[in-house]
C-alpha cells in the first residue's frame, strides 16, 4: 500500500491518519497474462490503479475487429469509464498484456473517500483533469494525423511502451497497417 | 449570475454567502456571430461556460483543413483545455457560431474555488467526469463507425444541434463527406 500512498501523494500530502482511512477501500489483484479484468457484458464494478504489468482496454465491432481504446501501466487508472460511472454494463474489455498487480475499488468508495475528505476530491479532479486533456489529444490525432505523425507523437509520449507491446497492437491503437508500422519503426519511413 | 447559480445547483447545493462568493470568479460577456474567443497563438488564460448562443472548438492542419473537435451549446464549458490546464498558447480556436452570453474565468479562479470550497471541487469533479465520458464515446466513434452510425449517434446524443447547425459542419465533425450527410438527412442511406 505504500505504492498507494506515493501515488497519491504526487498531487496532494495526507496525513498517517488520513492514509490508513484512504487505504481501507482499496484491495490488492495479482494478475496473469491474459487474464480479463473487465469482460464485455459484465456489471462493470470496479476501476484499476495499475501497480505494475501493461493492460489494454478495448472494444470489438459486430464483425469482431478490435480496437483498442488505451494501454495502461504503472500509475495510471483504467476502466470502462461509462460504464463505471453510469453503473451499467461493461461495453469494453481490459485484458493484460503483461502480469502484474493492480489495486481496484468501487464507484461508492470514489464518491464516500472524495466526499468524506478534500483532499481526496482533490486528488480525483487532478487525475480526471489530466485525463480529459490525454483524451483531447487522442481525439485531435485521430482526426488529423498521418501515420508517421501518430507514430512519431506516440513514441514521444510512452517510449518504455513502444519496447515492451507487440507492434501487432500498437498499430491497432495507432489505427495504421502492421506494414505502415514496420516501415515507421525501421526508421525508413 | 443566476443561470450560474443553477447551473452549479444541479450538482451540489450552495448557500446564499457560498454563492456569492463564487459569482465573484466569473465575468459577463456578450459574444457576436463569428466572434473569437480563442485563437490559435494567444495565450489561453480563460475557459467559458456558455449560457446561449452556439460555438466551435476546432483546430486547422498545416494544409489548411479545419477539423472540429467540440461543439458547445447551454451550460456546456469550453476551452483549449490543452493549454489553459498547462498555461501555454492555444493550439485550437473557439468561434461563435450563434450569438449568444457567456460566463468566463481562469485557472487561478478554478484552483482558488476548488481549494476554498470543498463543495466547488466537487463540482468540478463532477463536470470532469462528464466530459472524460463524453470523450470517450466520442474517441470510441471515430475509431470504428459508420456514417450511418456516426450520425445516428449524433442525432441521439444532440437533436437540438441537427436543427441548428449548417451541415457542412455537422459533416466535418462527423469526418463524413457532405454528400454522405445528406443522404443520412434525407433518411435514405
Amino acid at each position: 500500500m505504500d505504492r498507494l500512498r506515493k501515488h497519491i501523494e504526487q498531487i496532494t500530502p495526507l496525513t498517517d491518519e488520513e492514509f490508513d482511512y484512504v487505504r481501507t477501500f482499496f484491495t490488492l489483484k495479482k494478475v496473469r497474462k491474459n487474464q480479463y479484468l473487465i469482460h464485455e457484458g459484465d456489471d462493470t464494478k470496479y476501476e484499476y490503479l495499475v501497480l505494475s504489468g501493461i493492460y489494454k482496454v478495448f472494444f470489438v465491432d459486430n464483425a469482431g475487429k478490435e480496437y483498442i481504446v488505451q494501454f495502461a501501466q504503472q500509475n495510471w487508472w483504467m476502466s470502462d469509464y461509462d460504464a463505471f460511472f453510469k453503473e451499467k454494463e461493461a461495453t469494453m474489455f481490459i485484458e493484460c498484456m503483461d502480469a502484474g498487480e493492480v489495486l481496484y475499488s468501487t464507484l461508492a468508495s470514489r464518491e464516500k473517500l472524495s466526499a468524506d475528505l478534500h483532499k481526496m476530491e482533490h486528488f480525483f479532479r487532478v487525475k480526471l483533469t489530466n485525463g480529459y486533456v490525454a483524451l483531447q489529444q487522442r481525439i485531435k490525432l485521430l482526426l488529423s494525423s498521418t501515420p508517421q505523425q501518430r507514430y512519431a507523437e506516440f513514441s514521444k509520449l510512452y517510449p518504455e511502451l513502444i519496447e515492451r507491446i507487440p507492434k501487432k497492437f500498437i498499430a491497432e491503437y495507432l489505427g495504421v497497417s502492421r506494414e505502415t508500422l514496420s516501415r515507421l519503426y525501421a526508421g525508413k519511413s
